[in-house]
């Protein structure tokens, strides 16, 4: 089990060092070379991934235009798992992609299982990660439909500055909604 | 506490008699008439409520426009929480107003992190909870972007067939991203 993820989850829950040295043989590590999926669209998502380097976007076809639509992105310390398909073990609505070389955390879902069955601290780890997840999406909500693209564009840069390093403006552009012309002369504006 | 989430509660996860006779000491009824809110944006959501009887619009008002837009409906066995407010004790974004007279039952957030410390087993149920609608706003946002308003339409009396009962139809318009007119022309097509 990688440092990264280990010190992610004990940073928001306490484990006993016998859960510790359980937990480490649940997780094996999987590396993707640029544009491998880590799940498609019409795919059972099988793995829960967290990131440990690269990253990652999860996005899906517009069905009228055939353009991709950004739905989000996962860097390190991220989940990258369509979670609503690795639940139910069901076809995903969505692609996960690698933007880059990029090395992750898995566990399959019957280990998944097994592990909170194991440690239930672990419940809590997931409800923190969810809540937080869910404060992000609505949020998102609110700011896409009623805050113009100059707003978005500025929260965007304070909420998730490490993004901006590591993805290319053009999806950043189709995250936000806009043009990736439009976010140029953002860019241009605020510099 | 109410039988009602006490079902809900153990539809999900199992508790033992004395954890249930513990939880039922934790939750306060309140009844609220039609139009009062629960939580007002820029106040801070002091309490988790589950919804028993009644419904409750969640909702912004466009700052451009000065339009209420609506993020979500809580009904029966619904939760009508700002849960990031509420987690963070922080001011909350948008507004959750009664739609009827409605009750719910409710907990102070201290309580509930003094609930979750002596019964840890309800972590899971907060995380399930949580895990099912990162589900449903995940699809929200891919139908709100991508899908014509008559298949969201379709997909919303398939998904919550209690809630077209309940809600009334502009406020259903204005969660779907369409016009009150267009949405009785769906109607209409439809009977």
């Amino acid at each position: 089990m990688n440092e990264r993820l280990l010190n992610h989850i004990q940073s928001k829950v306490k484990l006993a060092a016998a859960e510790v040295e359980l937990l480490e043989t649940f997780w094996k590590e999987k590396r993707l070379p640029k544009n491998e999926y880590l799940v498609r669209n019409g795919e059972v998502c099988r793995y829960d991934s967290f990131v440990i380097s690269g990253s990652f976007k999860a996005f899906y076809i517009h069905p009228k235009t055939g353009k991709e639509e950004i739905l989000f992105f996962a860097i390190e310390d991220w989940w990258a798992t369509d979670l609503d398909s690795f639940a139910n073990q069901a076809p995903s609505n969505y692609n996960i992609q690698a933007l880059e070389a990029s090395v992750v955390q898995q566990i399959s879902f019957p280990s998944f299982e097994k592990l909170l069955l194991q440690i239930p601290g672990l419940e809590r780890y997931f409800r923190l990660i969810l809540q937080g997840y869910t404060a992000a999406i609505q949020k998102r909500i609110i700011q896409a439909n009623a805050y113009p693209a100059e707003v978005r564009y500025h929260n965007f840069l304070e909420q998730y500055p490490e993004m901006v390093q590591k993805i290319p403006q053009y999806l950043i552009a189709s995250y936000l909604g806009i043009t990736p012309e439009f976010l140029s002369k953002l860019r241009r504006k605020k510099s």
